[in-house]
Formats: C-alpha cells, sequence, structure tokens
C-alpha cells in the first residue's frame, strides 16, 4: 500500500479523538445531592442507575457525600455529585453544570482541546471520579464552562444504593 | 384552529409525562456563541446540525447574534446560545448551563416538577427559543438549576448557517 498520507517532519499532528459519551454533571452544595436526586426523580421521572459515595468519614455526617449519582432521563445521562470544600478533584468554583466526555484516549483529548484554546487544569488523575473509569482531566474552555475529560464509565452500578 | 383545550374544572392528577430529550444548553454572552461553536469543533470534533439566529437588528453588530445552535457531540445533543441583555426570554443570570427537556405536554411536565418542589418562573411562551417546537416554559428547582421545558425541536436546521 503506498503511504501518501504520512507526513514526517512537520509539526506533530493532534490526535483524532473520539468521544463516547456526553454526561452533564450537576454540582450541587453537599449534602444536598442525594435530595437533588430524589427531586429529579419526582419532578422528571429520572431513574437512578447507580450512585457512588465518599467512604464515611465525619460522626456528624447523617450519610455520605454523594461522588456520583447516575440519572437516565430522556435517553440521556446525567450525574448529580455534593461538592463540599476539600471533598473533590473536580470542584469547581461554587455549584455548577460541568460537561463529562468519556474517551478511550484522555491524554490525546486533552491535548486537542488545549491547542484549540482550552486551558487545562491540573493533572489528569486516578481514581474514582464521577463515575468516570480510572482517569480524569480537566479543561476550562474559553467561555467558563468546565469539561471532565474522563475514561469511559464503568463499575458505576457496583456501588449503587 | 382545532378545538379549544377542554378546561379543567377541579384539581387534577398529576400526569404522567415522558420525555424525548435532553439537551444542555450551553449560554454565552454575546456575540460570542458563533467562537464558542467553532471552539467546540476544534476542541472536541463536535458537528453542527443546524443554527438559529436573532434577526440583524443592531447596525453595530457584525452578526447577528445567536439563537441556538445545536451541535451533535459523543452521540448527544448540546446547545449554544448568545446571552445579551434583553435579547431572549430564556436568560438566566448570568451565563450558565440550562437544561433543556423536550416533552409533548409542556404544561402537564410542568406542573409536576412545580409539585416535586420546582419554580416555574414566568409563563409558557410561543417562539422560536433554542431550537424548541414552539413552546417553552421554565422550571427552576431547589438546587439551582434552570429546566426549560420544550416542546420537541423541529425545524432547527432550516436555519442552518
Amino acid at each position: 500500500m503506498a503511504q501518501e498520507e504520512v507526513q514526517n517532519g512537520g509539526p506533530e499532528k493532534v490526535a483524532e479523538v473520539s468521544f463516547t459519551a456526553l454526561k452533564p454533571q450537576l454540582m450541587v452544595e453537599a449534602p444536598k445531592a442525594a435530595d437533588a436526586v430524589q427531586f429529579y426523580k419526582s419532578a422528571f421521572g429520572a431513574v437512578e442507575a447507580g450512585r457512588t459515595v465518599y467512604p464515611k468519614r465525619k460522626a456528624e455526617q447523617e450519610q455520605p457525600h454523594v461522588l456520583s449519582a447516575q440519572l437516565e432521563l430522556a435517553g440521556s445521562t446525567i450525574l448529580v455529585s455534593d461538592i463540599a470544600d476539600n471533598s473533590t478533584p473536580v470542584k469547581t468554583e461554587g455549584t455548577g453544570c460541568v460537561l463529562c466526555l468519556e474517551t478511550e484516549d484522555v491524554e490525546a483529548a486533552i491535548a486537542k482541546a488545549v491547542s484549540a484554546g482550552g486551558v487545562a487544569e491540573g493533572e489528569v488523575t486516578e481514581g474514582d471520579v464521577a463515575c468516570c473509569g480510572g482517569r480524569v482531566g480537566k479543561v476550562k474552555d474559553p467561555y467558563g464552562y468546565v469539561w471532565l475529560i474522563c475514561s469511559p464509565a464503568k463499575k458505576c452500578g457496583d456501588a449503587e444504593a
């Protein structure tokens, strides 16, 4: 086969990246995420597909904070998470909506977004973040929105409440 | 026109409501929505499926504001809209993410959400709002998020740029 498309010696091409899912993540002031989930069930008929909670750490907490509850609604998935000081690596300023984009190649996706004008925030981390599959990075776009670039979600239902 | 809606004669049971689509709508300070669309194409490979613009009203505007651009990304749809003072009935405080929920029965959906603890804001309006099919109402949930309850989108591509 010919190798017509191979380009050597030039600037490195930005990798092609494909995304497998987009999930709005609603950040709720802790510990109201559980109440918010109940509201979305009652108000919109959302169906909870899974929930991951933080290890219960403080005696005064009646229930552990919600790392991520996964709700199915109108053919889409939304995530609802408690936000508290020092409780999460994905905290944004105040509460707000974050957009989770799942991809098999987190680093390439971040690099592409940065080359387009986004700003990477923090390092790519491993961990049980927001139902991600283990790796997550954060890019803030020029318009103020935060995108979490995550490896595909798995095991979300394991911690279902 | 067809016959009028039956007037209700008493308290009605909260109707079952089904939703056909959920679309995060990213509000961007006008006139940056067009730039934001370009960014999401470059950064994430989003594909523009349609765009509706406001009638160009002011001589100083180089281009009309974007009422709603529809982007396909990771199997989902997001909307990107310019927000300017007095330019839109769906304006929220500042910029922010709004969640559009499409349903055939806007009033019933709003009633159900309100009965669950949401607060309806304003009246259900008719018009070319955010690629909705014509009718849209607004519910603010107890956690600060704004949900647009819309009739299903149609004709979005007619104004495709």
